[in-house]
């Protein structure tokens, strides 16, 4: 048995940015916490985006993770949704850099594939594998932090992919 | 006369954030300081994005700005850059939030109508202008901290054009 390995997970965005945090130890995987920083409309801009780079800070500073699983942009979404998610992902990984955590960064369809099996796998089939994989009661609510669930299994998986492409 | 306010300008890239300092008395203004934030492609995202974090902040510590114009997104671009330029942007704001500046906003036509007279005004107009309203003996390089100039000289018109309406 390897000593355990803390991983988070992040699904950035300007009005939810989920996170979630994976215990890792060997092949085994346990769900040790996750949650979802809300920011309001009606606050400007530049403090949503403090509150962000804070809380995720905060997050770090309180499980002490040693890497970060990040899903980059789909390119289905239009420039301005693009904008926005950049804007909170780039609050959000300036704590994971001042904290330095290894980041990997995972196309939509890597972490379906990671999680569910298929690159295309629906929403459904990924919070669902995500509560199966982490042995959780439940589904994670909001989505969001499923969806950070799922980025940072897919560190996990990837990380496993590129050891045994070494050995 | 009135005192002296310290503007920040700020035109914000992943390779290249441009900021520029604008020191206004009344109707006169003056350049300070400007310069350019370069991060290399060959350096991890989250590493550019503290860099980005890091050095607006010291702008920031420097020169005690109490406000910053920032221009936002313009609809012309691809997701892809949208996207790179949000993260770069969301960095910068983090900073400025934690400062507590007020954070105005433009469009690139409000910004060219400020400086250059014309919402569609050339990119070498603004940049001719910039010189001139600010008295430099040369005009500002590279342009991206030209542009940061223009988005502080946009605030102080802006701020201008509010007080006017409200009197």
């Amino acid at each position: 048995m390897g000593r355990t390995r803390i991983i988070l997970g992040i699904d950035p965005g300007l009005a939810n940015t989920g996170w979630g945090i994976v215990a890792q130890q060997g092949p085994r995987l346990a769900c040790v916490a996750y949650g979802c920083i809300t920011t309001s409309k009606d606050v400007p801009l530049a403090q949503r985006l403090r509150k962000i780079h804070e809380q995720t800070a905060a997050v770090i500073a309180r499980y002490a993770p040693t890497c970060v699983g990040i899903e980059t942009v789909w390119f289905g979404v239009n420039t301005q949704s693009a904008f926005a998610t950049g804007q909170a992902r780039g609050a959000a990984l300036v704590a994971c850099a001042e904290h330095d955590l290894d980041v990997g960064e995972f196309s939509p369809s890597q972490i379906k594939l990671a999680v569910a099996g298929v690159g295309g796998a629906e929403k459904e089939q990924v919070q669902y594998m995500v509560r199966h994989l982490l042995a959780l009661e439940r589904e994670p609510h909001p989505d969001h932090a499923a969806d950070a669930l799922a980025a940072a299994i897919c560190y996990t998986t990837h990380e496993g992919l590129a050891r045994a492409a070494l050995a």
